[in-house]
């Protein structure tokens, strides 16, 4: 009964919760603009803190020693031009680098594009690199440290559980079957229980949702709440409809050269964003919401009764003899009423 | 009826969402402490990216080529001294750049103030530009990407819906009317939408609140299911108590100098920040619900017997030969009982 | 009655809000590695904007003039070695700063460790300083501007008060007791409010909740629906069990050298995050909730009848007159009914 099923006798409580994350782990690139290079946390962690997500940076396009200028922009449909007739000085597209010089300049040997003035040279994000730049990404992991607090009963938990040793959380990476409470997860592990494939998502970034669920039952032990940790893919996945996938955004390091002049690398980011989701209800036996449920239960079986009655009443053929019992007309009494004050 | 217009035959779930944001647009500027400028999505962009909104500059008091060292306080209130008796060494307000060194030092030709340790020269914040120094960014676009996820009917759909593609995505603007379902917004007609003045709201600030609304009925087909776009200013908006309006905030640009010192810019940024906010509720035909509902209304129904019988039997004149009919007097009974065992 | 008591005939409405948050003071710090410095809200607050948060810096490990190389990894049991042998060439381990090369080499006069290639010099954070670094935080002050909106009722107001004066502003900071609707707040204060030592939770982070609940019976005047302000630390307090206590991230601040060599400021931060958190229900007296609300109120009084019913019939001795008299034997009628219809 729904009552029993759905604990109707205790009071709920939602989660209030709060996350930090931290990621570990170190890869090292090799490249002919860039040269042999280490990349650790700092490098790829994007902004260094978030409230409850993490970004880790996968595959970069990175541009190099930019400078206020003026250069020919990047070729397509509408920068490609003849003559300085097809540009216009002053005006600036929604996907344009820069605000047009109105001047048509060879872009390299064969093709002229419109001149713009903008941080020069500008990016040319054409190709995204495959396989992922940082694809050492994938054995890199991220301890989730988790604080919830149920405010009606004043219980609090965290998701490293007293059992947890500072040895134990050194070594130890979530298994589902294994370490199901290790709250340090693998990369790889996480994109791939949630059925995609890390190097995939890699390239073009996307959103990991990690979900924690605590829902306790505070009529038994408190060691009985526990953590349940799931993965799911949160951006979308239809390989048929693949318009604008991915995730990746641009940011800037700034650099004075030896003139003092300002200098940038503008580095176009793909990645993965770790979104940490934490829901739950706890529940506790109270008298006031048993009275409730005790007391709507008890009125859906008054609902039986009516029910009954009008099937009785209405719905079977000896009806008329059913109603006639049940009403007990009380026009009749009137009319002797009236008989009697008419003695 | 309650139970149709609120659909009570339906089980309901609340929306889980992943938002992430691109804006994109360049800008110039041309001023005599700057020079001529180019200013693009790495340079207005702060932090790089967020969980669910994003920060444009739009305004700015620029404090270039700050050091470690010493130098006058700007004048105020408290500032502005007459001689070292009124500093106090090592002492520091609230509201102070710096940490007073005692000293009272001319901050120009006619004015003293208290010197203290700090970046310097120190910022001087007291008058905001006017207009904003990026007006331009009027015309810089928005891309709001959003996948919504219904958990109990494992639904998911993102707002860059089937039918829209790559070619329209790149030419779009929304506009409620002409094209409702485009994710690209353009931000002065955000801010316009909500009933205010993109120039007015770039001087000092503020807070834009994207708000997607996704009420789907799932027992009609997956394509009637569709993202709702409107806007609302989130901040205070009485113009008369105007008490610390708009949204700023402060931070720096680290560099070294030849020397190998390290100097900074710092940049007071004003700016909008637009929240991206995303509510929903999906329903489906389910049973429990169902019957549930039309327990509690057949419930109601029992209630209108009740109510009947309180009117009938407390409140009209000939209540009392109701009462009679309907209160079978169980004590005769009883007497009469006690009268057959005497026998 | 419960129905008073939880105000069952008005319409309710969750809270839609909007926070910023703005950090205000000046530490000096003097130490042997950085000589004397000045540390203002650009330098400690990081990243410099959130949604809802607001991470002010509190201590560190500072790792100046990183470059890209190969140096000695800090001793610790799975580094330390006696010759080559100990080392892997290109492994890495979770904790690493670095991809081994396969040397060992001396870290210092006594100690050999395997050679990573790595930014080096690599940070050593084995010993976190006591008293924290910024130890003067516990002065800084925190603003807190938050507009909230109930859309059921287009009702919205922010916590800075119609009757808070801009001179007010400036000076005041929120004390429970003689300033309740100041929303400056003293970062000390608010750690002590919630039951902790500043000092203690500065050395390692933690993470505070300022909590602002808005409970407004919108039924009276708007000026009494007001800002209630409540703090509590959010990370772990156990003493017991204190395994990875605290909150740190690192990050990075980059600089080109004189031979346009990469050069990084490798900072760990400890320090406070402060979350935000508002909440609160608005109630409206509305026509609808108050009919649901009085009819199950009435269908529980029909309960009674059946509970009276249930114990009359079922419990009580002389039950069996009860019954009879209850139930009309329709049988009785049926049989009737056949003997007429037989004549």
């Amino acid at each position: 009964w729904v009552f029993l099923w759905e604990k109707g006798y205790q009071e709920k409580d939602s989660v209030v919760s709060s996350v930090t994350t931290k990621a570990k782990g170190v890869a090292q690139t090799n490249t002919s603009q860039l040269g042999f290079r280490i990349w650790d946390v700092a490098d790829y962690v994007i902004p260094a803190q978030e409230e409850n997500s993490l970004f880790i940076m996968t595959n970069m396009i990175i541009t190099v020693n930019q400078t206020q200028g003026t250069c020919p922009e990047i070729p397509d449909k509408t920068t490609v031009c003849e003559s300085d007739a097809n540009c216009t000085a002053g005006s600036s597209g929604t996907h344009s680098n820069g605000v047009q010089t109105g001047r048509c300049v060879p872009f390299n040997g064969s093709v002229k594009t419109c001149e713009v003035a903008s941080w020069c040279p500008v990016e040319d994000d054409s190709r995204v690199p495959r396989p992922a730049f940082l694809k050492a990404a994938e054995n890199f992991t991220l301890l989730v440290k988790n604080n919830i607090w149920y405010p009606k009963f004043n219980f609090s938990k965290r998701n490293i559980l007293p059992n947890i040793s500072t040895a134990y959380l050194k070594s130890c990476v979530y298994d589902a079957h294994t370490d199901p409470f290790c709250p340090i997860f693998r990369l790889g592990q996480v994109v791939e229980s949630a059925g995609h494939s890390f190097q995939d998502m890699a390239v073009e970034g996307g959103i990991m949702g990690i979900q924690v669920k605590w829902d306790c039952n505070l009529d038994r032990a408190a060691s009985l709440c526990l953590p349940r940790y799931s993965f799911r893919r949160l951006d979308t996945r239809d390989a048929d409809h693949n318009v604008s996938p991915g995730y990746n955004f641009r940011f800037a390091k700034y650099y004075r050269d030896l003139a003092g002049q300002e200098q940038r690398t503008l580095i176009k980011a793909y990645g993965i964003r770790f979104d940490v989701i934490v829901f739950g209800k706890a529940g506790k036996f109270d008298v006031i919401p048993t009275m409730i449920n005790v007391g709507s239960g008890l009125a859906l079986l008054g609902v039986a009764t009516v029910l009954c009655d009008i099937i009785v009443l209405y719905c079977m053929k000896k009806r008329f003899y059913y109603r006639e019992k049940k009403y007990k007309f009380v026009e009749d009494y009137e009319q002797g009423l009236a008989g009697d004050t008419e003695q």
